[in-house]
């Protein structure tokens, strides 16, 4: 089938570029435990570990006398009377990730050999782990994304009057995450291929987006550096699966609402020139695989690796702060600040990438928990990160909710929950509990926070090590969010209130001014 | 099996008439996805379509490449990755009510042949939208169905404290809805087959009926037309499953406490003339096919068909007026208002049987929103019944728990939540929310409401309506409710507190008088 | 399998004993549905019956027309499309537990016969009711457990705020309330087999124990009577499933903080003289049977039959005093207060033992409500109980949440709900509900609660039962626990705040002093 298409259509005129499949994993399809793929990750298994023996004690299966014999015994992880072991459940996510990458790189060959000269791209989804979108991008000319803000914010793990609040506009980072960090998935450049133009139908609830907010999401999209914002769908389809899905053009072939405010941005960009955009002054650092060590062994209830990554992300951005979002060991050079929510295994390039960071680095709490083979380092977590924080994790814990513990520092006093470390070092605490146990660790520009932050922590500590770097944060408004495109800074407000520009006096508007309506944007040009 | 009964006891003496099977769809027996209801549904499907080609433009299969090039390979709607086509879903709970239809008939044909002069009815079950009673009772005598107020009060989607409020007594509408439900499908004609003498077994919680509550379910069926009072069961039978259900009688063979509610019903009833009940002056228009498109496609997760048509029927009762509910297509003529909480197919049958009502005719929210083939109709809703009401919704959104949106028009101010729709239309709106968009139009007697009604809004709507109507509405005390038959009127006291009967001076009371205790009723004539 | 490791291992000098297996029944396996358990069920079934006659006649199966021609017509009981009939259900859950005590003797000859001389015990654990650990024990030389507090206190139903309050000490009555029943399940013999020496790995939330925790369980358990108190494990594993479960050392070999905790008590404990634990002045009667009956048939869903014992047990350790936990018709002899929380099916050893109670006997709700067979007995509840209690169970009711009735007596006022029974007798209430129904009957030394009794009910009655039996309660700080050993008294504190040990002027404190510390103990001697 693929390769009839490519040969049909790899050549015609009309065509630029290539999709290839749609939204890889949807509906939980990344998983399967069919036969083929019980023999396929036996393969797997036998290439990456040569013999049994090696599998064995990588597993650690002599622990409940699952020990194997041969490759051939080796079952998929699932339908088990007690919990799998995580080691073969972490390498099970691993190999499922591994086979959608291959099965992109089938069609991505079948493309290069048949459609010349033509991008291929593939449109990922938000808030979704079961495949490592930076390996997978590998292949792609660059990266796209799907970025529905309503639906995301409508599943996302807030309380109710949080997404009440954002039911009409998105919560304020949910769209900004993405398009950074597929931004770094694609190696600088991504598009947003589908874009909610109203109303969807997939979401438990499927509100309409205030007036002003698809102009909005699409000026974001632009300022976060996206070459390409494109809307799904054209026309409101009155049939099948999707006919609630609202389009640019309603069922009756009439324009809808959003019709007229891309035709707006259309023409606001043709009068806007667009510097590049450069890198942010903070990186942060997004890995997959935490994403699967923590959903394999979460050991408290409420540990979740995108809500603690999505926090540090809020955070910087409700401070002023661009962010740049990087896989593990990629280049960290230039940055004022680099935060890693968490990364519990830390392979080698990582090390380097962190060792060789130019800025302040703050390290989250379960980094450096977990070997390769998703086993206790021998030297006690943060395991290799010990290099640069000499300090052991002798003990860990998670909270049930409620139960908060007193901390005091330099910055106030916060109540944190959830999760908390006991630390063995000689660096005195930044951050103490009440109780005496350090919550902060800091060697040179290395720090180590050994709790899970509440946001007003974040805040506080994110605001000082900001600060600390030269990087000028500011405690914007609920709504308000920036960004920068070269000499450009876009404001966008999420909020129902007009909220002023924080622009330097005398600067030069591009669009809007210094007043900002709800649901509208401001450009201005700083020197 | 059933001819063999059909044939020993057809014409025995004893027996006067047959209820066939027992509670239709119990325990999700309607929907059946085993290999010969595959056959069976794509024999239907043929029946009905005649070419495959048919069925993909009815289904508009060409979405998501599901083009089928036969019959053999449509499969049935379920364990599907991604969701099933919803013309595909729907063809099939129409298919499987058909089927229950047709095993129906089965018995009943056996029975005409065997029982001569024997009715045939069926027993069908409250809160219970798998298959359509209204065709299945085109076979029987009479229509019948089993009252267990607690218990279906119990598992309805009310607060908390409103379970408790009416645990002992049932909530005021549930029976009476049943009633008129049911008198609708048998033509007139029904039955109470198992009314509830005690404390059940199946519910969550089953608590003990208030004293006196058996006595007034008893006497509230007969006022709404019940020609038979029956119960469940004659004594509580010591062993297997049902065996914590009460009956009238104890295990111990001793008269339990409803035995002797039911012997002073008897009493009462023999010294009571009964008059023919007449038509009721609201017609309320109830569509099995209504909730399985919801069920299908609730695009909002607390748009629920029978929440809705629960709150049209109880705000209507609570303003003491009477009500007849009809299948779309039943003749409207005679009725002073007729409400239609939502129909989202409206066949010929219907329009025509709309088009000719003689009184006012409120349509809710979703009304004509689909095709027979469950598209957006080409006009966009309502449809077809833009020929009754000349507007167009263009825009429909669900909306979270707590976002509430301000309403203001000549009857006060209104906070709505769920859903709400935009119109294009000519028509003035005669209530609007505070961001301008109309809620409700009006052409002539013709009503259309545009969002989610809340009991508020309901109340005040159809209080003007039924006032304009001629019907002189009242509203009653919380737990109070009334039903005429004949020139008799019957109030019936829900509540803990004594109520006085709203009742004209000087009328003759047939059964208790003026001061109605709690769970106890009275009779007076009014000329 | 298990010959070889008795034969190779069974005589070994340094194996001093066995434990069989590791918690029967963990992870779901004792209700097991494959073919092979459906053919040994039918064998049970034939040894059991006889006839098939007889077992339709004992479940009654001639309800809803199902019954058998054959022992091979009998299917397991899941996957039915209505309920399964509940004799048919316990039946299954006897035979189940049954197979497993097999299971477990079958392992047992196996020693005996390989490994003379040494013990066999079997690590039970805890609030698990699929198999009888009575019954089991009977192979057994003494009964062990594995005791979690932690954990338990996590998975238990308690309000959110109960469950922080205890979230690093555990409740104070959970590892107490195992540490009798299998003290009574070892008849008087029982060891610790898992003590939790630090935060786990399989509850939602792992705690870190308050410091102290573990010297506290640990002599906690030797004050009810423990021989042995065992940790698990040793050290932390660092691979596979449980490497998150802490050791009294830690992964990188490094003792843990209970290793020091430990070492103390084992310190303390070669100082202080143990006498032999004599018989608690209060019996309380548990029944695994009783667990099925309710699990079959809850009849109201907040109904759980170890919710119901542990609100017994509680209040009893609340007031002070010791509690023995035995089996039906174990011998009630020289106890002041026998409680009976449920007791559904009173088979003929358990009204003899009753009926030759010395002390004052507490019956309560639901007791005697079913036969062997599961049915209602003819003479109503509580059956066979009647001979001890002249009342008769005419009706029972279960509350929803929210729906109490207010009771009136000499003990105050209190709000009852979840369950409650009408009561024919001539016997005078002692309790009355304000409708006027009775809750609480009393012949001689025997008293019959027909309702759910609230916390504050429960403790107005022990107390007043306790005083009139000369067992001299005293209602103990929340945190607050005794266990006498001879004239040892030990005092426990769960609690946050120093508490002062409850002990006469004058007495020698073996342990600690009179001002406990939190999370510490007391122990001295009263004569």
């Amino acid at each position: 089938m693929q390769r009839h298409l490519a040969e049909r259509y790899g050549r015609h005129p009309a065509v630029v570029g290539f999709q290839v499949d749609n939204e890889f994993g949807c509906h939980g399809t990344v998983r399967c435990y069919c036969p083929n793929c019980r023999e396929a990750f036996r393969g797997w298994l036998r290439a990456k570990y040569g013999t049994i023996d090696a599998l064995n004690a990588a597993w650690g299966t002599v622990f409940w006398s699952q020990t194997y014999r041969d490759f051939g015994e080796v079952e998929l992880p699932h339908l088990t009377v007690a919990e799998a072991n995580p080691s073969h459940l972490l390498d099970y996510y691993r190999f499922a990730s591994d086979q959608v990458r291959a099965y992109n790189r089938f069609q991505v060959d079948l493309l290069r050999d048949n459609a010349p000269g033509r991008f291929i791209t593939h449109n990922f989804m938000g808030f979704f782990t079961d495949l490592d979108p930076f390996a997978l991008a590998e292949d792609l000319d660059f990266a796209a994304w799907d970025s529905y803000p309503l639906g995301f914010t409508d599943l996302m793990p807030l309380p109710q009057e949080e997404k009440v609040q954002w039911a009409r506009t998105g919560h304020p980072d949910v769209a900004a995450f993405h398009h950074d960090l597929y931004r770094g998935v694609g190696r600088g450049r991504f598009w947003v291929m589908e874009q909610q133009p109203g109303p969807v139908n997939w979401a438990p609830h499927n509100p309409s987006p205030a007036p002003g907010m698809v102009r909005l999401w699409t000026w974001e999209a632009i300022a976060h550096g996206a070459e390409v914002v494109s809307y799904f769908r054209w026309r409101q389809a009155p049939f099948a699966q999707e006919q609630m899905h609202a389009g640019l053009n309603r069922p009756d072939f009439q324009p809808d609402v959003a019709f007229f405010e891309v035709q707006r941005v259309a023409e606001e960009l043709s009068a806007l020139p667009l510097p590049p955009a450069g890198c942010a002054p903070v990186a942060l650092v997004y890995d997959s695989e935490a994403a699967w060590v923590f959903e394999i062994q979460p050991q408290g209830a409420e540990w979740n690796y995108l809500t603690l990554v999505f926090s540090f992300y809020s955070v910087l951005r409700r401070l002023g702060l661009d962010v740049d979002i990087l896989k593990p060991g990629a280049d960290l050079g230039g940055y004022g600040l680099v935060v890693v929510p968490s990364l519990p295994i830390v392979r080698k390039e990582a090390l380097e990438a962190l060792s060789q960071a130019d800025g302040l680095v703050l390290v989250g709490p379960r980094s450096g928990s977990k070997t390769e083979n998703f086993q206790i380092p021998p030297e006690l977590p943060p395991g290799a990160l010990q290099a640069l924080l000499p300090l052991k994790v002798v003990r860990v814990e998670s909270l049930p909710p409620g139960l908060l513990e007193e901390a005091e520092g330099p910055w106030g006093r916060f109540a944190l929950g959830v999760w908390r470390e006991w630390v063995e070092t000689d660096l005195p605490p930044l951050l103490r509990f009440t109780d005496g146990g350090g919550i902060l660790f800091r060697r040179g520009r290395y720090l180590y926070l050994a709790a899970w932050p509440s946001p007003e922590l974040l805040f506080a500590l994110c605001q000082s090590l900001a600060e600390e770097a030269g990087l000028h944060p500011r405690f914007l408004p609920e709504g308000l969010r920036l960004r920068r495109r070269g000499p450009l800074v876009f404001a966008f407000n999420y909020g129902p209130e007009v909220v002023e520009a924080p622009a330097p006096p005398g600067v030069r508007f591009l669009l809007g001014d210094r007043r900002i309506p709800p649901h509208d944007l401001a450009v201005w040009e700083e020197t």
